[in-house]
């Protein structure tokens, strides 16, 4: 039986690690994907601080690396489920059972869906929530990019290097974007923003060829050729495998010290529900969770 | 006006920098130290995630420099108070008052004094809070660490390669540090533990030269010979200059958003009342602060 399993090894599941490493917890993270955590697929980090520009992929390589150096023991696993049982926890994954004494979930979150006809069917196929994955492939195209916050016009302004036109496409008549973002793509003669819209349908047969636009304050319903659509919308936790007290979002609810409602069981990064999701709030809450799960520990030592 | 003040230039402070600037917010940081920030003080970070192995003030300068290259305003000014006046904050520093829509605290804490007879009068001439900063005074000398947790045991650890022996007094019969330190501490020939017992008087004419201890389980009072002694029981905030909700040791109360009980005035760093003072953390709160700032801001425009 681990001290400790972490279920998800980004920069909260990493940082958890590294700290859980250092209090002498008997500890594994579990990770299905090579590079995890939402930051990987990011094309440049400017607020990590410390690092003052890095590349996503090359950050999440460097917090491995710590992790590894630390003594952390890193395992890819897939987690079905995690189930209390009587003062155990165990969690379950596709090479197996595996017991712990307490758990932090760190499983992150996923780019949100529009949830329109033509999303799904043109998935992969012009249908896209990572620029930096998939800008080189509309090199002189037209895209559009619907949503108005950080990350819509970050892959905008990486997508206008690229293509020959972006249209960003926002269901309201301001961005919530920072300013810097705002006036970067204010300065781009390639990027277009059309206000008060929202795509209604994705249209097009082995890729995407039309888009159809619905005009909030108008309600006028048109359609706009375009060979690629980039969604950012939001984020959706990866949470549906644990039955803890989630918000109306599947966020995962927890006190300041990281507890979910279940004892012994605590949740950082991404996939909770807090203010903001950034990559220092996410190591924080690695940090965090350690040190409560060592507590828990220590009390169960001491009950003994 | 400026739109932020940020009091305090340490990794809280720097990172809501660079946050706010993101945000095309005025910011000003104000600060008295050339290079602030308890981790300056520190020898080595091995629990910053990124930095496998990095000394306290090479990553104090990292922040700082990635805080310039970002376009933040760096002020050399010592706060004395902060009022809040028919919406605006003042701010009055001995080069002036300052003005501005919002601000931030980010002033940090010092190490907690003992408070018995001799401390005081003999700081700087064998009493010290920093290993870092006076061990290489200390070759070849008798050396008293007073504490029991990460700080305690990290510098008496770097205190134990320069001097002959280091007594680590500890006020209880167990250590509060993380397991990687006991461990370290326990292969260290020349590091001894004096459990249940705590300093009551430090002697000594032009230094430190003896130290009265009291076992507080046999009540015995007795002298020991020491040439110094470095003193790890905790931090205080720099609270004092504002008028705020503290909670009984001095560190300002917020919420989850870092709101202090001031409007527009935001906590974040070692200053604030929480559950771990770490790098990590006060990086994710300045984070948390900026965006906050960020957000009041706004709706002070729309309010217009």
């Amino acid at each position: 039986m681990y001290d400790l399993i972490i279920i998800g090894g980004g920069p909260a599941g990493l940082t958890a690690g590294i700290y859980a490493v250092r209090y002498g917890l008997d500890t594994v993270i579990l990770e299905k994907n090579v590079l995890p955590g939402q930051i990987a697929a990011t094309d440049l980090v400017e607020n990590y601080t410390g690092f003052t520009a890095i590349s996503g992929p090359e950050l999440m390589q460097r917090f491995k690396e710590h992790a590894e150096i630390a003594g952390v023991k890193i395992e890819s696993a897939d987690v079905y489920s995690v189930r209390s049982d009587s003062g155990k926890k165990v969690v379950m994954t596709d090479s197996g059972d595996l017991e712990a004494k307490t758990v932090i979930i760190a499983t992150g979150a996923n780019p949100k869906k529009l949830g329109i006809p033509g999303e799904n069917e043109l998935m992969g196929r012009g249908v896209s929530y990572c620029a930096t994955c998939d800008a080189p492939f509309y090199k002189g195209k037209v895209v559009m990019v619907v949503g108005g916050g950080e990350s819509a016009l970050t892959d905008a302004l990486i997508l206008s290097n690229i293509v020959k036109k972006v249209y960003i496409v926002h269901r309201r008549d301001k961005l919530r974007a920072s300013r810097i973002l705002q006036q970067r793509v204010s300065k781009k003669d390639n990027i277009e923003i059309i206000w008060d819209t929202v795509p209604e349908k994705i249209e097009g047969k082995t890729g995407v060829e039309n888009v159809i636009l619905r005009n909030l304050k108008t309600e006028k319903v048109y359609s706009m050729p375009a060979d690629g659509v980039f969604v950012y919308i939001g984020i959706h936790p990866n949470t549906d495998f644990i039955n803890v007290k989630k918000n109306s979002s599947g966020f995962i609810v927890t006190n300041e010290k990281l507890e979910t409602s279940l004892e012994g069981i605590y949740a950082a990064g991404d996939c909770r529900d807090t203010s903001i999701w950034q990559v220092v709030t996410a190591v924080a809450d690695g940090a965090v969770a350690a040190v409560s799960a060592h507590e828990y520990m220590m009390d169960l030592e001491f009950a003994r």
